[in-house]
């Protein structure tokens, strides 16, 4: 009641000088109150991690993650709430893997996870002589003749004095992700990685690995940070070492999923979307806790506060829990080429998936600078901690909307990132990680951008 | 030698145009980076937290930090270190507190922490009934009639909507400061508080409180939050409960301690004195890992930074760690009583008080667009996540500056404030709480603005 009498005031402001600013102040800080105070995300996220958990696509974590979502956003109020049917690949684990280590007579065991994707070795396991890379252009120096028959260790570690964790991650991951197919171009018959993180701990970091199908398909997997020091130091003394492998992983046909679509619906007619998104589903270790189950939950907490202070307006608004990011991107593929398909215009995308840390901004695929009232954005934002609008990627699923409509702004939720990598695709990103304030100054920091865009987009 | 070799293609073009801050943001940089790599913050910190452990004046864990600050601060590098004599107040919690609620015939064990400074009760423990108020104001209205006799509960929550938690802390501290004197005045046996923390758990926080002598000394404790609860709850039923009181404290003669004191020394005569502190003591309970050993192993680091990459020019450098911050500032008094008694001209003061964690900015007591260069420095720290440069309050022990040195300034180091208060005087305080990044990073911080402001102060 205040708010509204406090916005009767300024609109009868309004007949002597423009109160818009003052309007958007007053409105990014009912949804701060409102969202510090009575915000869902994290009972929601205590609930995905701890009744759901790990939840890879097509899983039964992945199944039950579906039916979570679609009553968490008819909880949250939306006046819609839909399932779009995507097949997704499906990949198991398997019984756990092993890596041991075999140096001078003496074994020892190395804490590791088989990469996503990676397949089985023979039950017996591969036994090799490892050779140690820091690059791709090491390895081609050694070339076929030091590396065949041999497990690659790809050792690049993350550079401890980038700022932002990503970038460290952005020029290590070819390691994960190609690791495998470089190693089979030179007759390796396996490969392991140095995890990839900061954190000297021993918790080994899994995630998506690729083959090509020219080459043969060897196993891959990701070394503790503390395991990969002892091969590394192994190494170093110049003795023989090998290492036996034992992944027992399979890939099954693709499954049937879902995304998961909240929505609410504009006061007038052949609105323009406006999209807010995470992914539902995580790796098969942990809890999925900041990748990404919050950004799941602040997304719905968006829809929530958007109902709640009856902020959509002008634009509809989605909230999407995308499937399958982690190893295909299929549900983000199949929402883009629907909404292509439809012909539903897209004025705005909004991802959150670089964990649930406090705010600090947000990067625009566009420059900043070229969006409408983005100085005023700005300028509203600052108070909140979020000085980082910049210009930068938006998001895996997100991203997809680029091509079907180049003329939407994309933008990616840009949390502090120094705690990221700690947890990344480890056994250890769950629920206990996640701090609830910083969790739900985040989903507040979404719905202040979404309304500030339901306000400036033409 | 890259650095020397860009300095000197700077110096040349200095021929043509002023390229200080070119010079000053490649300073900035080397300190991150150096910091990043090779800091000793971390390594300091696990050493202080298990090795030593909490450390209240008097106490034996304050003599041995001492000692390990001596030796930290020579390792770092420092030209010299001394150690300051002061006399400081010496507590004791003496064997643990209990209180027990009695509602109906039940007993329950609430978890409690007695306050510092607090009597004892008898041995047989003080037994009476609980009334309970929110504010002064509530206590007053009660009065006398309704509060003799009694124990006053203080139970005026932290404020959720608060962006900056230390707002919440500011305007709910007064109970436990202030607690047991206000119920002293209407006749109370003791009073107890709801611990000053937002997160659900039942950890209590101990903190300093005060008595004064024309009223009698009832003991104060602060409860857990949910034990907290629970007691609202068994009051808000309109039962008569009661609390049982058991408190084993005792104030002993003050102690001998020490101030322990790293200098560098500037490459002129008679210079003023830039310094940087945290301080040494903390609470007796948990390792006092974020208050403060972090502003401790911060300072250190900011010494070793300045030593090691040559930035102690024109001012001295003195790292200061204060004895005695929680429970009277006694170092802190001692050591701006000496500085004004020998004449030592202080320039800037900088304190690191408020937790490790990830860096935000920094406050300072003066307008920041009235201090020399500081346009320049605001630029030349946003890209370090440092936006948040404004006025407010430096520290308890660098703010005894103030009076002595009125033209210096007086700096507080802000991190991200949301975690603070979850283990702020608390069991939960211990290393494993801190983040090897963050706290680094608020290190290279501190070192960069001393950097800066010994370039830019007259």
């Amino acid at each position: 009641m205040i708010y509204r009498l406090l916005s009767a005031a300024i609109l009868v402001g309004c007949l002597v000088a423009p109160a818009t600013a003052q309007e958007d102040s007053i409105t990014v800080r009912r949804i701060f109150q409102e969202c510090l105070k009575n915000n869902t995300a994290y009972d929601n996220l205590r609930v995905l991690c701890k009744q759901v958990g790990h939840r890879l696509s097509g899983s039964e974590g992945s199944k039950k993650a579906v039916i979570w979502g679609e009553a968490a956003l008819k909880a949250a109020g939306a006046d819609s709430v839909w399932l779009q049917p995507v097949k997704v690949p499906h990949w198991e684990r398997g019984k756990p893997e092993s890596v041991t280590m075999k140096v001078s007579g003496q074994s020892r065991k190395l804490k590791a996870l088989a990469l996503g994707g990676s397949v089985a070795t023979p039950s017996s396991g591969i036994e090799a002589e490892v050779v140690m890379v820091k690059s791709k252009e090491e390895l081609e120096q050694l070339g076929r003749k030091k590396v065949e028959g041999k497990i690659v260790f790809f050792n690049h570690p993350f550079d401890d004095t980038h700022l932002r964790t990503f970038e460290s991650y952005g020029s290590c991951v070819w390691q994960r992700v190609d690791g495998a197919i470089q190693a089979a171009r030179f007759g390796a018959v396996g490969c392991v990685i140095r995890s990839l993180t900061h954190i000297r701990d021993d918790n080994p970091h899994t995630g998506v690995m690729q083959y090509v199908d020219s080459l043969p398909k060897v196993p891959g997997l990701a070394l503790g940070y503390l395991s990969a020091n002892a091969l590394e130091e192994a190494l170093a003394k110049g003795q023989q070492v090998k290492l036996q492998l034992k992944t027992h992983c399979r890939t099954l046909p693709d499954a049937d999923s879902y995304n998961v679509i909240g929505e609410l619906h504009a006061n007038r007619p052949n609105a323009p979307w406006l999209v807010v998104g995470g992914h539902l589903d995580s790796w098969d270790v942990g809890e999925g806790a900041h990748d990404d189950g919050a950004g799941v939950v602040q997304s719905i907490e968006v829809l929530r506060l958007m109902k709640k202070l009856g902020l959509a307006q002008r634009f509809n608004i989605r909230c999407i829990l995308f499937m399958n990011e982690e190893n295909g991107a299929k549900g983000a593929r199949k929402y883009a080429e629907e909404a292509e398909r439809k012909n539903e215009p897209h004025a705005f995308g909004l991802e959150s998936d670089a964990g649930g840390f406090t705010p600090r901004g947000f990067t625009f695929e566009k420059l900043p600078e070229s969006i409408a009232g983005m100085d005023r954005i700005r300028y509203l934002l600052a108070p909140y901690g979020l000085h980082d609008l910049s210009k930068g990627g938006s998001g895996v699923d997100v991203g997809f909307l680029r091509k079907p409509f180049p003329m939407a702004v994309l933008s990616g939720y840009r949390p502090d990132s120094q705690r990221y990598f700690d947890v990344h695709h480890a056994h250890t990103d769950v629920f206990e990680t996640v701090h609830p304030r910083e969790l739900a100054l985040g989903a507040a920091s979404m719905a202040s951008l979404m309304y500030l865009m339901s306000i400036h987009l033409p």
